[in-house]
């Protein structure tokens, strides 16, 4: 199974590794229009290099395709590559905007089993372990799951003015999580925070608390902050009516000191997604193979990712009019 | 100093023993009007018992009085001890009805600094210790606050009819946590459970997540469920911008347990308040006891426990419209 | 039930507020040769005090007696007190030198069952648990112990030239939990540390690991210091063919810190023995108040202290020789 | 840098996957006597193989030997080839005959820089850690170290029959472990159990406590076990003046359970070293790398690993006597 990725920055870079480490798959083809940038990536793991990512659609040698550009250029890609007959491994978001993620999913129609979403969080084995033990109803039904996710440090203000805002950026991971856990989502309702007055200029948060209510009568609780002293903070906590399984922080080793005035006391956390979900990256990417080997359809899906970008736009519409929000139904269009 | 004390239940008889245990004070008279409660419970600690509520008022050498009678007594009882001279520690929470608490705030006018609310869990060492840190600055000032309470069971339905509903009888304590750490709130969300669809009948839930917003801007966050298979399940997390503070859950010891699929097991939950707050009764006491002697105004306060209810009541109301509401100010007859 | 006290000191306050706080008890005579020391412990619990240890015995009125004087006294005290037809709680160890342990279990002879140890840590109620879930079968039969027990910081060296030594002052503790877990001690073995070079003018140790062989074929292993920078440390490890049971170390509270560059981190141990073992002294008292109403003969007793003192001379002994030793035998005459 | 394999077993398998997924090293060779093991280990990572382990020195082109096999055949092999030129990664131990060690090492003379021993727990993260925080001072000069060290099920009798027994083959690892934290060990003295009966066939033990007193004073204690219901049991404590850093035990993730009865439960430790120590053994494959290309001396040296057998030596010596015993010194023929 012969592999092109389309983007070769910080997270085609880590695509390329795993794809690199993966037995019985190739890394083939990296594409970047960035001048040198596919070069030096597909250098490293002997592949082929090209500016131009029509040239991965055009190659028929080329099994599947990884789509880590920007996400304006992810909906285009996808039903390029879909159209080319290839499987697609796509980073999140679909899309910043609904609408076109629909046209996505329209366009892609009967052939949405063909594409993955990169919500890389489901395939953490803490969070996954969780999620099989709770199937396997060893605590019954989940009633209420709460999910702590804070970031280590803000990115800068010029990438937040693009990103679409914290909850299609940020939480949309935490939302893609609350369905993973509790299916559908019939209610949303976000109260943000803007503890730096400078995000008032791209109009964004740097913190919030959502509540959804699930169609099961769950609710889920995020609670986000773009900023964290002790690091890369990812917690969970499933909670039914036979008892709780929770996803405790990671640090980098389990190492404890006990000193003068402190006890029991760990290193820091993970420093940022890179470290915490590195084995997850590697999952996820062993699953598509898999789905792809055997004609199955790969989870998370397409309409995974549409549905994950619905509720962060009813966050944000809740964040800016203090309302609950349902999330946007599917057009008729799109479902198929 | 002579202490009263009108009530003879659980209640009653936890202040009791903190009573006797305390250095330098005395029971002297229980009161209660159930046949041969007050007495039972008098015996015990060698104070006088009588059957007439009026008897505490009237008693000169009573120096203070524990108000641990059923809800619907408290206010009349606190303005009768008041109006008799005394020093009162009433039990949670003021009233029912946010009216009734007004006109106890104006009755008692000049002299609130004569009353404290029995919000035990601001005695808790460890909820105390978060407080204290954060307020010596070690994790700056807090943004988001955190607080996971799961009762083990819920009471019968026939005491949830007249207990005021989930937020006034349960989360009440865990609202006033809020304002203990983070001062005035101007918003709350709420977001009902009612998984015991027998709830119907008395119009209460079961679970519930609430979401409240303080004036400095910091957001709380409360998760409550009347049942934990578990046990009692009281967590805390202060989070400022240089660290967070997390009270953990309690069990009788230290033991943990290594065994074949297990590693790291420690015993349950404390099984209810009584045992997970038996010291903080004691620290309560003390702070009465010590304000008393000293003249000053204990805390929590008489309006303390008013804007508790107040809490209560926005979110009870935003449970039942779905939308976000203010509490109630405190009325001009009110305000001192 | 009436108590006599001997001893005002630092151990006997412990004792004497236990005392106070048990209900159905009563504290009526405090006893020190040192002027006024009785007088001051008495009158804050409104017991009579007097200089002469002397009256303890002859009071008729007196049921018991909790025997907290300095360590030389212990001997002839037990045995005027038993002889006075007085039940006793005597603070460990019963003597220094194992001959008169001898002496005074010949003396007591069919009495022992009147005389309790005060091995305060076999009544702590983690390590209470341990043992009663060990002897449930939860783990199998033990076949390792691990205690790690380390002092906050060293007694002046004045006070160590008339401990009998780190085995018999401090270790002794350690080395009756080993026979509270794992019954008969065959062998002795100790590796002793002077890592304060000014001990060897008293000739003995700041630190040791002694290991012990059980006639089971279990061993334990004690791990202490006199000095230990996070404060008290005391750990045990029970390990059994279906798995091992730990007490972990206690703080004050359950608050933990989350920070730049560290995570989960606790407060410091607690400070010393009184605080850790603050509840075990109450139900240490509470064991010795109801074997002493039901006729029973308390546990840990006289021989068990005999025992305990009999490992320490073997450890002593070790650490001097490098040898291993076997306990002394007891000898016929103490043999009851 | 080529490397070639001399061993097609379990450990041979961890080797192969660490030196194919290492950058800019490559597996050029694999050499296992045995029909067909070779051939199946090379295939799979695009390797040549043999059945002839002399084809490994006379290959010119292989810069480093991986010496997996049997213990037996390790002095000849790293003898060999260092003779051939070649750097060596020899697995532990040395041989089970410290006169043959001592032989090795004289062979080996001036070019012991050129090999290094594979003991993987130097190279795992957290004992790694451990050991650089106290070089950097943290909790000041070790005073003790304790390390506990269970297996999860003993290897067959027929297997422990050629094993050298629980000192040379079990232990082996932490008394190289006390080496690295304590340097030069004067003293050995084991305390060893059997705990079943059918080792005294073969004249071993499934269990012991080792203690071992340093040439700085500080005293090692290992607490080894051959079976262990909860899983792999490996923890680590080393204490010092300024306080203790402690290693604890690895599950597979951070999942926890709170449910009836028990309360942050986390999943069994792992099975067994291949999962407990996977990335050491790329970590220590690493610093061989470095070590070759850069030209240093690799650490750990062909003396530690005599050095180790020394204590095992001296462990099965005190075992069997229950004497104390210093470790055999080296002679001078094998003095570098």
């Amino acid at each position: 199974m012969r592999f092109a990725l389309i983007g070769a920055g910080r997270i085609g870079a880590v695509h390329a590794r795993s794809v690199a480490a993966s037995p019985d798959v190739e890394l083939a083809l990296v594409a970047d229009p960035v001048d040198g940038a596919a070069e030096r990536l597909a250098s490293a793991y002997g592949a082929a290099a090209t500016t131009d990512v029509a040239d991965v659609f055009a190659d028929d040698t080329v099994d599947a395709v990884i789509v880590g550009s920007p996400t304006p250029y992810h909906v285009d890609q996808i039903v390029a590559a879909v159209d080319a007959g290839k499987a697609v491994l796509v980073e999140k978001p679909v899309d910043l905007d609904l609408a076109r993620a629909d046209w996505c999913l329209a366009q892609v129609g009967g052939r949405a089993d063909r594409v993955m979403l990169g919500f890389n969080r489901r395939f953490d084995a803490a969070f996954a372990e969780v999620r099989s033990r709770v199937a396997a109803g060893e605590i019954g039904d989940v009633e209420q799951l709460t999910i702590i996710s804070r970031d280590p440090a803000p990115p800068p203000v010029a990438y937040l003015a693009s990103s679409g805002g914290i909850f299609r950026d940020m939480a949309i991971h935490d939302l893609d999580m609350a369905r993973f856990f509790l299916g559908d989502i019939v209610n949303v309702h976000a109260v943000p925070q803007r503890l730096d007055p400078a995000l008032a200029e791209v109009d964004d948060y740097d913190a919030a608390v959502v509540t959804l209510t699930a169609a099961s009568g769950a609710v889920a609780t995020i609670i986000n902050s773009r900023h964290n002293a002790a690091g890369y903070d990812q917690r969970l906590e499933a909670f039914g009516p036979r008892g709780a399984l929770r996803v405790e922080n990671h640090t980098a080793t389990s190492v404890v000191l006990d000193a003068a005035g402190v006890s029991g006391a760990r290193g820091p956390h993970l420093d940022f997604f890179l470290e915490r979900y590195a084995d997850a990256y590697t999952r996820e990417l062993a699953a598509f193979v898999a789905a792809v080997r055997e004609g199955t359809a790969p989870t998370p899906s397409l309409l995974d990712g549409r549905q994950a970008l619905a509720l962060a736009d009813a966050a944000t519409q809740s964040a800016r009019t203090g309302l609950s929000v349902a999330p946007a139904p599917i057009p008729a269009s799109a479902a198929v």
